[in-house]
């Protein structure tokens, strides 16, 4: 069962929602994907949930980036037609789990968790995602956690958007991580489309930067911005030993226009 | 084993007590409930573990907040009389763990850990309550453990204080997560003695706040702060996506009047 | 499983981590020493992985802190010669393994990890490392994931000096941990060599600061640093219930002196 929230580890929310899977499915393996997503942030849960989703064993995933809990969102199981990976992914219908049930191979089915599973209206987490995935570890079938979902409607967030043209590529931040790597929307594909090989300019918030294409944050001189394509195959602006979001000002969301 | 710390996650304190549970006690599944108990908080870290005791399967509770480590407070170890959830809980005996005993069904009996087991003076952690927590887990009878404690001796922390007026609750605040928001010591039925029921006016910190009873997040409006009953039955003020905390100027500790 | 990075909590790279290798070796135990080290900084790693080492049961280690991922340094696998403990070590060439494969009993054989397990190159713990270590703990032998390397030209870091006169030990902070507490790399002995027994004076950062020799944090007065021998038998200057480092204005790197 892998785990992945905007509950922090300074609290013990992650910790209840562990504990209540190992308590719901005794003999889980319990793996923390994270739960350092921005309170609130949806779409940073679901991008990192994205990220994450080629990588993983079998098993059933619970994400929980939830700022509508208690209201009238739906909360969700999702059953995916990939053959490798996890097979179920529990959270609340909001946007959180579409891309990721993609990179898996799409929807097979979903259901809608009946509310009768619903204790407090404030941690769904704990008493309705966690209890509804130790249920679907131990073999439950999937219809039985409540009535069937057109998958047509489950809710989806307009993904980030990049446009090539000749000799530019209009992308977006994504994501910035612990390291100052900044990653941009685009891929490799969308460089090339553009013309962009080994030398590049980046426009972003106002600023203009000199990059250069390399292949590994080796390759990055000292006082230099490097062009990388990363581990999850996107473009990212890299430094050597340094955060290239500090010294490029970038934050997520922000427009970024590359050219030759 | 669940283990509950102010530990942190920068350093390898947690971990090497998680490794030291897995090398003493293998098969065993270890949960952590929190390494983010602010540093020598004891009552924050007894408030947490209290929370979270009623969700909790079978097993064995290490918790650590333990500013007096290597003076002469006790260490030790309780047996529970409850039927669910862990059995046994480790730690000092300085308040940290009877709020969770009491919620768990109250001690069955106690006994103080042999300072034999004593490696270092620091790190009880790792020498002492993480072995005494492999051996309960593996079986091992408590008495083997030490001698045997009278249990109305155990150190008890004074528990934070509600009053109920006609027409007002005095109450404290015992805990702001990382969104935000604020719990207050009172539950629901203090709000109603005092004739609380859709508005209230808080006074905290030399501020007041009108405040709107809701059932959950989503009914709180953009510039309002809510009283929710929380998912631990316990009043809270919270705001929509947004932390209340700041908006009210709350701290741990404040006291907080309610009236309708 | 062992794992020590300093991929931090906040991004996935930790859970991706823990995955591969369930997804890899399905019932290992995965467990966390930490992710906490500070980007980038081998050394800071390599003293954490030292001072867990010798508390920790049989498995493999995997630690990632490789500013230098995707360069020419070499990705390594080490076997100890040590009969407790972790038998195999993962990581980078870089100094990050030696100190504990010390502490473990020194090398037995070591290769080098094949480039052809290699995905991207920005993410060897999760395309090269992890995997090693699933097949390793699975029981694959050493000598079936590349070369055997000459142990003798495994990168090792340049050991913290602590230099003893009479009346004198010149040293080195080493660690500041989450309670604010200075290691030092000197140990006991050398404090007993200079002949520093119950009073000491500290001079680091141009201050200087009188210290008393203590058994536990509960000795320290209010307003005093206490000279400790810590659980890693390192001397240490702690405070009672607050931060020695930031009273002394400590950090890592800086020159301690201490005299009698």
């Amino acid at each position: 069962v892998f785990l992945l929230t905007d509950y922090g580890n300074s609290d013990e929310f992650a910790g209840v929602l562990r504990a209540v899977v190992v308590r719901d499915a005794p003999g889980a393996t319990v793996s923390d994907l994270t739960h350092g997503v921005p309170p609130f942030d949806v779409r940073a849960g679901a991008l990192a949930l994205e990220r994450s989703a080629l990588h993983l064993g079998p098993g059933v995933v619970v994400a929980v980036v939830d700022p509508d809990v208690g209201g009238d969102r739906r909360a969700v199981a999702v059953e995916v037609r990939g053959w490798r990976g996890p097979r179920h992914l529990v959270g609340p219908d909001n946007g959180l789990l579409p891309w990721a049930v993609d990179a898996l191979g799409g929807v097979r089915r979903a259901v809608e968790l009946d509310t009768a599973l619903a204790g407090a209206s404030t941690f769904d987490g704990r008493d309705r995602f966690a209890p509804a995935a130790a249920r679907l570890w131990a073999g439950a079938p999937l219809d039985g956690l409540g009535p069937a979902v057109d998958h047509e409607t489950l809710v989806r967030l307009p993904f980030p958007v990049t446009v090539v043209a000749p000799g530019r590529v209009t992308t977006e931040v994504v994501w910035i991580d612990r390291f100052g790597n900044v990653q941009l929307a685009a891929g490799a594909p969308h460089a090339e489309q553009a013309g962009i090989s080994s030398e590049a300019t980046l426009e972003l918030a106002g600023r203009r930067t000199p990059l250069r294409r390399v292949d590994a944050f080796t390759d990055i001189g000292d006082d230099e911005i490097g062009l990388v394509v990363d581990a999850n195959r996107r473009l990212a602006l890299c430094a050597r030993r340094g955060a290239a979001a500090t010294t490029i000002g970038a934050r997520v969301g922000d427009v970024a226009v590359l050219s030759p």
